[in-house]
């Protein structure tokens, strides 16, 4: 897989932005998004999603020009209107707001409404760790889910990101949707011409099935069957506790905030979604001393590490530990896969941007 | 099954427990932990527990006359050493100030170390409904529950409570076990030699299993396996996710109180386990305002018993909605299963109380 140096990549992406409409800040806050992502290995949420921005934007599901507006504020909550602009720029500006109410008040919260897509959801989680705080960020998303014993796909894949500084260790860092698995994941079976196991979706009748590229065209087609919760569709593997977990994240992001939940997201014909987003942190420091939790959060991670492994098994993984060793490994360069490259290139052509890789 | 008064029952649990040395107020709180979960049908967090608190006070494990003490706070913050009290009576406690807090400051929360067993987590977050709040209740418990890829238990069951008003709807309850299944469950599947599904429990090499006598045996003898997290073992179900959340509760509860995590919570030899609690809650009116939240709710409810089901379902279940179907039957009586009335008419006889059923 081709590896592209990140700072000019960076600039590439931000000049995109500016062609779009987008402020420099605004467009710097998105490039940093969005490669913090393919940094960590996440590459389905970097820039193979600009195409997605760059249209959005073409058609006015994303207004480049729009700066969040704070509708209610407390010395510990936030609320905000992101008057359908990038997710990310509404998103990184609140955490931001956030992460100092916390630092003063042992623990703030903020949601957020008339957003778009905001990026991987731990990149606000880990916007706390630097100040040594927990963050905490959710959102809903476009209907995929389908409930326990329902036909039809109705919650999205509301992802949970919950970052935690430790001492030695590497940050823990949960970013995990509350589904079994992303709908990307069914288009990299369906592509491979793979069955995919039956704990990940339903058909249109809402039974389990192996048949990923069916799935997704129900999806497209909205005939029924979906994303399974975590857990499996029905009640053996305990699915429903995915369920109710992307249940929590409607009512945090889109229930708290007065806005839309499950499948008004996406509900408004021929207008922007009205995608919402739930940040948090939380001071360790206010419940005890900073140097003792981090010093419970090594000695923790040491103890997951060193769990006898079952035969076979290479090493007991940490959340986020994947992505932070990416991370490592990607300090300069990313891996970006061809298909994204040509996507780039073109992109690059239409604006008469340089696309020098 | 045989049908119980609440009342008498309630004042029989009092009796035992004012016969150990509770305090009269304390001993309430406790009795109605333990019957609020009989009313709900969760049965093996009941009074079928009450011999384990006997049990637990006479061997020391647990001090009758123990009272929470404050050791640290702020607006928003507790932290509090239950020394070694019950656990239904430190967290109850304490969630009274959170409460008080959330009203007055957005949000509060509370870390509990030095406790023990708190009965249903749903109790303490069920708490906040009263006063129109978003209620958190998580602990860590006894390490039943294998990390991917481990060999052996480290995790307790963990669970998560988050409870949410509503407006004519019953509120939102999630209380769940991160994994997949308790360990009551395997004891069930046990006694009726039934087999168990492959996502509950792994064998004492760390593979899937769907004998559950062997996992219990291999629990009870500590030669490794135990309880899968939410997902199942290995990755294909995303097993991960589940060892993350119970992760995520060890961190809050046991992490922010400095104290056990993991394997330390009952890993002191002949002395008493050191159980953690994190209780918080949310105050939905400092985001928005209370009735436009709850009309969300009830609309959010609403579009969830409504998605088309698959065939032969026969409704959508809200998180919760099984629970209070039963708290409404068992208004006054309880079902409590005739084994238990067999050790309740025991300890009533050991203690010399009337045990009028």
């Amino acid at each position: 897989m081709p590896r592209v140096r990140i700072e000019p990549l960076r600039s590439y992406t931000i000049e995109v932005f500016a062609k779009l409409g987008v402020s420099r800040e605004n467009a710097e806050i998105t490039a940093d998004v969005l490669l913090a992502s393919d940094r960590r290995n996440i590459a389905s949420h970097g820039v193979a999603r600009l195409k997605r921005y760059v249209d959005g934007i073409r058609k006015g599901i994303m207004d480049p020009k729009a700066e969040p507006e704070i509708v209610k504020e407390t010395p510990t909550t936030l609320t905000v209107d992101g008057h359908a602009g990038l997710g990310q720029v509404v998103s990184v500006k609140t955490m931001r707001s956030v992460i100092e109410k916390a630092k003063e008040m042992g623990m703030a919260a903020a949601v957020i409404r008339n957003s778009n897509h905001y990026g991987i959801a731990g990149y606000c989680a880990m916007m706390a760790l630097r100040h040594d705080l927990i963050g905490f960020s959710t959102t809903n998303s476009a209907p995929l889910v389908v409930p326990t014993f329902a036909k039809n796909a109705l919650l999205g894949t509301n992802p949970i990101a919950i970052a935690v500084p430790a001492g030695s260790e590497r940050p823990f860092v949960l970013d995990m949707a509350t589904s079994t698995v992303p709908r990307g994941k069914l288009e990299i079976y369906d592509r491979l011409s793979k069955e995919i196991p039956p704990t990940w979706a339903t058909d249109e009748a809402g039974h389990s099935t192996t048949d990923p590229g069916k799935v997704l065209k129900n999806l497209l087609d909205r005939t029924g069957g979906g994303l399974a919760p975590l857990g499996g569709a029905g009640e053996e593997g305990r699915g429903y506790k995915g369920y109710d977990l992307a249940a929590v994240v409607e009512i945090l992001s889109g229930g708290l905030s007065l806005a839309s939940m499950g499948s008004e997201v996406y509900g408004r014909k021929d207008e922007p979604p009205d995608v919402c987003h739930f940040l948090a942190a939380l001071n360790p420091a206010a419940f005890g001393e900073l140097d003792g939790f981090k010093q419970r959060m090594d000695s923790f991670i040491g103890m997951l590490k060193n769990v006898p492994r079952q035969e076979g098994a290479e090493r007991i993984w940490i959340a986020g530990e994947k992505e932070w060793i990416a991370e490592e490994r990607n300090k300069d360069e990313v891996d970006i896969d061809e298909p994204t490259m040509d996507k780039l290139r073109k992109i690059a052509e239409e604006f008469d941007l340089s696309f020098p890789f």
